[in-house]
């Protein structure tokens, strides 16, 4: 389905002023196509786990959070048609395309607790009695489980954000961890849309993210339909809004929270970080519980992907860059602890230190 | 003229690895479009005045230097066809013609520079006696003395930078501050040019500099051409690169240094100061004389110029934000005089405290 962005769209989420990223639609995965953003609105139909791992790498899909949805879906797909055998045998089928799916993306640490859920759930249902088709739709709603849950687990990181903003304020975000990088309402927009709704105005900055530029291209999107106060800026000019005053909070989303509190997010958002420190602004980072990884001790052992220089060099149709040069693209970047004012998740906010206070919140 | 950017150009400088941006032919001055690099080199024929301005308010050219120099040639075109009167006369059309295309852009003070040279070489001129033909020709061997002149104060600039580079230094440059923006060789280019030259090797990073690219299209392309070794990054990656220790300098031009040593140049500068200070890594400022504007007291003082919204929001021939969005777009900012290690001149080094060092420049 492609629709032209001035029509309305069929699939659409009032809370988060835009468009459902990924969904079970009778028999196999709707999903938007973000790499056509803003100015075309398409949904991809998936059948196959194939698709879904394509779809991951080739960043149809992206935000921590949608990726783990959409990898859940996969694991279904890639077992559904799955001719004989007995329960355990599909167990086994599903750690093999879970161990596929984990393949896409290396960074974002929801892809691998939502794949785990899917094995363990596997697991758990082998040890029941029953038919092999009961635990095929028993694996489909344990993925839709994981997008119900992602939703409301949203609204409360929304709620907890809510009470470090006040009225007026100004907020520079990166990257996008709004409704289209979730299941609804976003990481980092979920106050924005909450303020919204409540009638709190907030000012917000939206750095447009190069190289893949999320935030022109989704986050502005996303705010402006839903009548959010935003202004679009390059990355570049974060550090004069900045000194101009206009920037009260800085909250970003994250692919993985490391045990120590060392967060690793889109690329840009350390600099965005060092630049808010110098300026005595808070940053807040917002994420659910299933981003957070204990068994990564730092961010020095979160994996950073680099993807292809053509990001870079001829990101937009266009070549803007001489060819052979040498490009350096990273996908990610870590923000040490040391320059995280809080972590704000469904169940709470954390500060320093966040080694304790993490820890607690799987107690 | 367009050639392909895979043949050899007529118009080729080696020593920048480029082409000269802006140069006088026979009867017209022959402009690079900066705007095509690097897939297309494409050199305009610019016979009038009304052509400079445009060409310097679209960005035909850029590069505070080579502004200056345009401008003044633009000075000639726009008085070389008037038809009669007297010298004083004469004089009288050099300051309106000035005084318009002194309007063509705001912040790059080699701009105004380069015409009150012009205005007050025309008023010397006046002064003395012969024919109108003569004084109209004399002007014309101003612009071109101006031009002779930066290509040397250029390389004064890389010959005192150089002191401070060592062999194997990383070094990160924001924008284009190169060949292509001077007569030759550069400002904050010019030390990686004589540091080639002499084999002594430095690793280039170059930020890309959205929106317009010059980074990516222009820094890049031509150190790559003169065979330094350049590694392009976009502009939120400084920190992560810096970070990594890769970078033990900063070295930018400018378009404006104020009385008090604050510096506006391409927007983004001051956020890669503020890292760099955050990383305990030097930013020098590369800039001749005529840049350093004693009669702007602080950066505070500095207008700043702000573009269309399109030059982010479909930058390469392509919608990449929503119709509609709020933009900010400053060409430029400020970098506050703390944040600056030194300022390298053709006359040598200045550091803090720089109102005193300045002032001595002109002495």
């Amino acid at each position: 389905m492609s629709i032209n962005n001035n029509e309305a769209s069929a699939n659409n989420s009032p809370a988060t002023g835009g468009l459902v990223s990924v969904s079970w639609n009778a028999d196999h995965v709707e999903m938007l196509d973000q790499r056509l953003l803003p100015e075309v609105i398409e949904f991809l139909d998936l059948t196959t786990a194939e698709q879904v791992w394509e779809a991951i790498r080739n960043l149809t899909v992206r935000g921590a959070p949608a990726i783990g949805i959409s990898a859940a879906f996969g694991v279904y797909l890639g077992i559904r048609g799955s001719a004989g055998g007995d329960r355990a045998s599909l167990a086994t089928e599903v750690v093999k395309i879970a161990d596929y799916l984990a393949t896409s993306r290396p960074t974002a640490v929801n892809l691998f607790w939502a794949l785990d859920r899917m094995k363990r759930r596997a697991g758990e249902l082998a040890a029941e009695s029953g038919e092999v088709a009961e635990m095929k739709e028993a694996l489909l709603e344990e993925a839709k489980q994981i997008q119900a849950e992602d939703e409301e687990t949203c609204r409360m990181i929304g709620e907890h954000a809510l009470t470090l903003f006040t009225d007026g304020m100004g907020v520079l975000t990166h990257c996008n961890a709004g409704g289209l990088a979730t299941a609804k309402y976003g990481t980092a927009l979920a106050p924005m849309y909450l303020a919204q709704e409540r009638g709190m105005k907030l000012k917000v900055f939206a750095d447009e993210t190069r190289p893949v530029l999320q935030g022109a291209r989704l986050t502005a999107f996303e705010l402006q339909q839903a009548g959010v106060d935003v202004t679009l800026i390059c990355d570049n000019m974060a550090g004069m809004v900045m000194s101009k005053g206009w920037v009260q909070a800085v909250i970003v989303g994250t692919d993985r929270v490391a045990a120590n509190g060392d967060v690793a997010n889109k690329i840009g958002t350390y600099s965005v970080a060092v630049l808010a420190k110098a300026h005595g602004i808070p940053v807040y980072v917002a994420c659910p519980l299933s981003t957070i990884d204990l068994n990564t001790p730092t961010g020095d052992e979160i994996p950073i992907e680099e993807r292809h220089e053509d990001e870079i060099t001829q990101g937009f149709g266009k070549r803007t860059a001489p060819k052979g040069v040498k490009v350096f693209n990273p996908a990610f970047d870590v923000t040490p602890n040391e320059y995280v004012t809080a972590i704000i998740t469904e169940k709470g906010i954390v500060r320093a230190p966040y080694e304790e206070g993490l820890r607690k919140l799987f107690e």
